[in-house]
């Protein structure tokens, strides 16, 4: 079975990555979500990324804060694509996260998002479109939202435009 | 025919992203390559993403600098995804196309790699790890350049190691 | 009719955006304001931009926060001026704004002001100067708004000056 | 007479500033060019701005680097449009001169273009932009010029492009 | 009469400089403060130092915020010492203020001091150091307040310090 | 007897500091805290290092934030080992007190560590590891300790993981 | 056999880095000096520190560039001290392999120190130092070369001073 | 005799800062320039400051690259006026020396002034225009300097000004 992977660095960023899962939710793409560090508890990083990958995970999201090393040591063991979240969890506003996450060497990607909570539900669109373009339903699924995405622009103005 | 599709903003970045269909073109991934610019041309550039997206690109990588609008403006016009570099093309060192890419509003990903010549070649291996969820030799592929990776460093290492 | 034409990416930024139309307003200067996204309603905002021209806009503000690419969207659709205002809507401080706001390329200029609230207020004023080129009354106005300033500066001075 | 002034802080900001005028011309735009320093030369300064005014400048262009007050002390003194350009003069790539540009308090805006080469040719198209809403010929040659650009890009990417 | 000249750009820099006058009064320093503005009352300002200066000044403490000019702005009015105090006034934690406050080009200095609060009563320490080098009792002050500063760490320190 | 110096440069950083003395009292580690500053009580520091040193200290923990000197005077008076932890104690974040702590010249290093809680917390980590290289029990404890984190992962992780 | 063990993420390191064996080297410091990466080298880094660790190795010194987490990586698989050397290795001068190095979360200690040559000389010193702790000859030679320091500021000084 | 002091960190800061000393000899001020470090000759630093100050020693001037404590180890030493220099030294463009100069504590002043040669011209014109406060004759060589700057901005101007 297809899936999503979201890993998390501390259960701290659960707060934020949850708008990660319920957009996956909203598209009716499966997903796995747990804590696991790169730092702490590097083996078990490696061991679920292994588990994971051998039950269907076609893509993995790594969310951290700090010097976020998460999602570019998931790119070190798969060669699924990796999708980074940077953290604000500093008072460097997450600009820490950012270039740890984004400034990866060539040859080992991490598709970077926003900071905080945007790039979470980010990271989920990113891998639905990813997942998108094996599957007509999805596409079609991100056709409709990106349509209603429009409609939710014009109600939105509606409140508060002023026209001549 | 599914292929990559790669757009600069500006000929002045095929310096750099040369490098990322040379990447490509080593894993045998068809690619197609032109400048259209978010800000010069517009309607060119959203008139290619409908054409490409017919002709078969699975994803687009957007390279630009300074205000780095290109990444942004193709996720504006197809659910496809949307890999972008940022170029350094000012004092600024890149930071400011930086920001410009990753920081996208939920909703509207941008998969954002490093700035410059590193970026150019992970987003051809993005696109690369991309391709590869829905074929096997493509996938394959990947698993030997990393144990390649591997050796090289291996050797690297041999040219200069000191050993007690 | 000659107006200003105030464009938001988002309703949130509405908050502090309200304080442009309503220096406009001080200056009896027409204006409308709507919502209309560079990301989420492309062919949307594309559309405005033509009909609000062709009733008589003569600039456009475009105020946007993170990848702020709205007033550098609305510079590639028209060549009446652009005001971008960055807002401060990420845990940035509003510099990823600023910076995709101002690092336009050659030939495609935003006019840039501050970050968030001082800048929303600005941009109405530059607005202000722009059409008061060719309107005595507004020029008029613009001077005895800047004599009233000077009055409020010694005012405020009175309420805390120490002198010898 | 209907012109553009432009004012330099230091005689080395005209080696990047002569884009500037030279895009002026292009435009057929008449326009002044002198040095000026607010800080070394501020009487100089606010005497030239008067005459400038009366002798007809629509609008002053302001470039300077470092703590660049210039554009600031240009819209202490006018309550015509004042655009600035920020000038990389030191280490920090402009990053000061642009703050000291675009940070102005409420009521008395810049209008802040990028920095260095792309900004002084930036200053000039925003300048005309501006003049071209009172002047039909310039709305023409600003829409010709904007042809071009698209054809500029089509033959740039002819000369790179790879197509499938 | 000597005396030292606080100008604040703006009333809201008063409760962060109020620690300025109050510092100065503490080692019996005569001062003035007013509010006047670089940018919106430019001829109070020019006037204000001139007539100051004439009254005794010594040296002048300018305090702004965002594209912070007003020290500048002194220093090219007077070759009496500038201090500059940059205020936190925007998202950007005053690194705009400090910027455009230090980055003086050759020729114009400005004494600056930290961003804030710290800054405020240092900008005071500052200037007493500057009138002790001609006022013996001023100096001898001066040192008794470094004696007191380390007799208040160990005071601190002896409240919370553990030894072994 | 062996035992870690910990150093504030103000009474105000034991808040975030006794993180550090919690860390080394949980490991059995001796320390001592005092608060002495680089600038306001530099002869006190300076004998208390001497002292320190004649006692036992093993190794120096200085956390400062702003200007943060303590840490690098702290590396000017002793050849043993410096933990320098920044504190953000301006609007900056922290991020002045980072970069006046990391980058010592060569010769004079400072063991830099992150910003402000998490720092206060490593430098004691670090303290420890650098006292076990000749501490059989000590090691085992950051061995045993290590285990505990994989554990508290595992444990955080059940709280909250969602799996397929 | 006590020994140091310095690791470099890219063979590009070592020309920066042998000054960091050369400064071990005047110490009569053992060291060993291998390429392994964190990212493309995992298992190749992972079996390293252990047959390091069992040799003797007494502590680790990472260096990497760019989102530099080498050493972060080190410090999840041995408790033994770790120093990261951020190298400059994009044009953002080092400050995203300085973040990614020092912004270590709470219990991972890494310690930094400067980016670049500076930092490749005090990771050795810092290790020398920590090795001196228990090595009486290694305390008196750092105290000779802290002695020698303070001869070559002398000798320095002569040659361009000019005295009263 | 009264006279200014230089010191400066390094010997390798003496190109940027024989500036300093040339500006100080063109108007025939007094002075001393010596290298001494903060961190590796702090005694050496300590003992001048009380020989200079003996000797006559009106102000300080400390110039120092990356972590620049030099001032700020002035300014815990002696309560005369101590001015900083922040030098460009590292890849960071000298930002780092900026913080670690101006953000002093409260109490303990360093008067700062731009990064690199602006600044250590400024530097003498800061100390000059403090020594003239009690010196008529350096007074006035300020006033006709000044008088200078501003014929040499016209000169400049005459050289590529484009009248109307």
């Amino acid at each position: 079975m297809k899936f999503v992977s979201i890993i998390m660095g501390s259960k701290s960023d659960y707060e934020v990555m949850k708008a990660c899962g319920e957009t996956l939710a909203a598209f009716d793409v499966k997903y796995e979500l747990i804590v696991s560090s790169a730092h702490r508890s590097p083996e078990r990083t490696a061991k679920y990324i292994t588990e994971a990958e051998a039950k269907g995970a076609q893509l993995f999201i790594g969310a951290a804060g700090m010097a976020a090393h998460l999602a570019g040591v998931l790119s070190s063991k798969t060669v699924k694509p990796i999708i980074g979240v940077p953290m604000s969890a500093s008072a460097l506003g997450g600009v820490d996260a950012l270039l740890s996450t984004v400034q990866m060497p060539a040859g080992m990607p991490v598709a970077t998002v926003a900071i905080g909570k945007a790039g979470a539900i980010n990271a989920a669109y990113l891998a639905i479109q990813i997942m998108a373009l094996s599957d007509e339903t999805l596409a079609k699924k991100l056709l409709e939202d990106r349509a209603a995405k429009v409609k939710k622009v014009e109600r939105d103005s509606l409140e508060i435009e002023m026209r001549i």
